[in-house]
């Protein structure tokens, strides 16, 4: 079925315990779009600036992403992000953030992507969510991620998109902000009252919580001890887990339990390496034969 | 086969947020000799002082629990542990602590017990792991348990009692204490280098890793929303695998993985109550009902 993320594109520098990567594709839009491209063509709405490098199209042509979308804006600027991560790679700092095109009007949505029935909001200000989710009348479901910006400064307008959507993705220092509550079951009953059918709160190394109105799943990440590069890695999460639903064309409970085991193959692969690298040589079979690994080691 | 456990019995005070207990039973072997009998009897080694309440060993008794190793020593005092919990149950503070009976003469090994197959050794000196250790010649599976002010005032006891024991038992922040490497697989690995066949590296909330000479594996913990007292927690994980594992007699790395299966269950349930007021009420019926829905929840 069709499917369709809006986000945004970045030029990435990230310093790591690893190494470095100096101006490099990113964006969660981006790896969301090559990460769901595995298991379903995708449809991209994005915005970059004149100073796009051609090379981060060559990319996007590696994967099965449809560009109609992608709007290249003569006179503006490309998001950039510079990151540093700790030694432990789970905290961040941001060095330095130019929203460039991302603080300018949205990207207009093809006429062709309208009849679009999986939709991925990725995070960005709520009010401009909403007013995309509204332009997709055949939606079958619709998700959004969010992040703590939100969630402190527009908190209204977070719960309005709340009520309109099937589905939120968020990490669970997010899910603690958003609701006040610690433990994180409590945290996704507390995300069901304010209107989404499921939550699906993003531990990072420790896997992920799945709260759904038909039932409650926690899932592992797959144990690895090659991390290069965390950043994309929930959004390449999100993309394996959207990508699935919309080949299968199946939302219930059980189904989006199983996509988030896909999310969670997709972005371990995609840590192993900076930027893109990993995805871009990524194969559907090795996505199935880490399935099966990570399936097995869970069978009881 | 035979299973042995070696810790200390406590008289515990804990205040958490959902409420206070006053002076009621503790201690690492008296949760983790509960929790194994669901699986396979066991065998106690710990000493009280003459101040045990009388009450205490009417709990023992409701447990299939061979007290003939339990001394209650005249003239001495019951270690006591005084704790609070914060907000998120997930960190506490110790707000008093007397050692009593747990500073003096360990307890003697009775004759009988020496031929016990199955040991754990609770957290306590590695001095005295290393010498009750010595006492069982016919060990088919011996495991300790650590913690952080070992690790840090006795280090090398500690890396020879590692190099002694077929399996280690500890926390994430203990791993990556004892091995300075912040990633858990990397520290797993660290672990294995200093002589154990596995070691499975506990996680609270978000379940537990085990990392052993034939593999990997990954669980996350059973989700819940009623966390009373955590307390007694890493115990009864200990417990429910080792009193699994006693009772299959298998010690293979898909044994033990689904011994973490039924640690993991049973923990959850002892986390429901103070003290041991949840496992005084379980059934094994509880524990296969509750691992069915666990093993539901992780088939892909």
């Amino acid at each position: 079925m069709s499917l369709i993320v809006t986000g945004s594109i970045g030029i990435d520098t990230v310093h790591a315990p690893t190494g470095s990567a100096e101006e490099v594709l990113g964006g969660s839009a981006i790896y969301f779009a090559a990460a769901a491209s595995f298991f379903n063509p995708v449809r991209l709405v994005a915005a970059a600036g004149d100073d796009m490098p051609a090379s981060f199209v060559d990319t996007f042509k590696q994967f099965d992403i449809d560009l109609e979308g992608l709007e290249q804006r003569a006179g503006s600027k490309t998001f950039r992000w510079v990151g540093k991560y700790h030694e432990n790679m789970n905290q961040r700092d941001t060095l330095d953030v130019q929203l460039n095109v991302l603080g300018e009007a949205p990207p207009p949505v093809p006429a062709s992507y309208k009849d679009s029935e999986f939709v991925f909001l990725a995070n960005t200000d709520p009010v401009n969510q909403i007013h995309l989710l509204d332009q997709f009348p055949n939606c079958k479901l619709s998700v959004a991620d969010t992040m703590d910006l939100w969630i402190q400064i527009k908190s209204d307008e977070l719960r309005e998109l709340l009520s309109k959507v099937d589905g939120l993705v968020l990490n669970d220092a997010e899910a603690i902000d958003l609701t006040g509550k610690t433990n994180l079951v409590e945290a996704a009953d507390a995300i069901l009252a304010m209107g989404p059918r499921f939550v699906v709160i993003k531990k990072g190394e420790h896997g992920a919580l799945l709260k759904h109105v038909d039932g409650i799943a926690a899932l592992p990440a797959y144990p690895s001890d090659k991390v290069v590069d965390p950043t994309g890695a929930g959004d390449s999460f999100a993309g394996g887990m959207m990508g699935y639903l919309a080949a299968t064309g199946d939302i219930s409970f059980d189904s989006i339990r199983k996509a988030i085991a896909y999310g969670t193959i997709v972005a371990s692969y995609n840590i192993e390496c900076f930027s893109l690298e990993r995805l871009d040589s990524l194969t559907r079979q090795d996505i199935n034969q880490r399935l099966a690994v990570y399936s097995k080691m869970l069978a009881l």
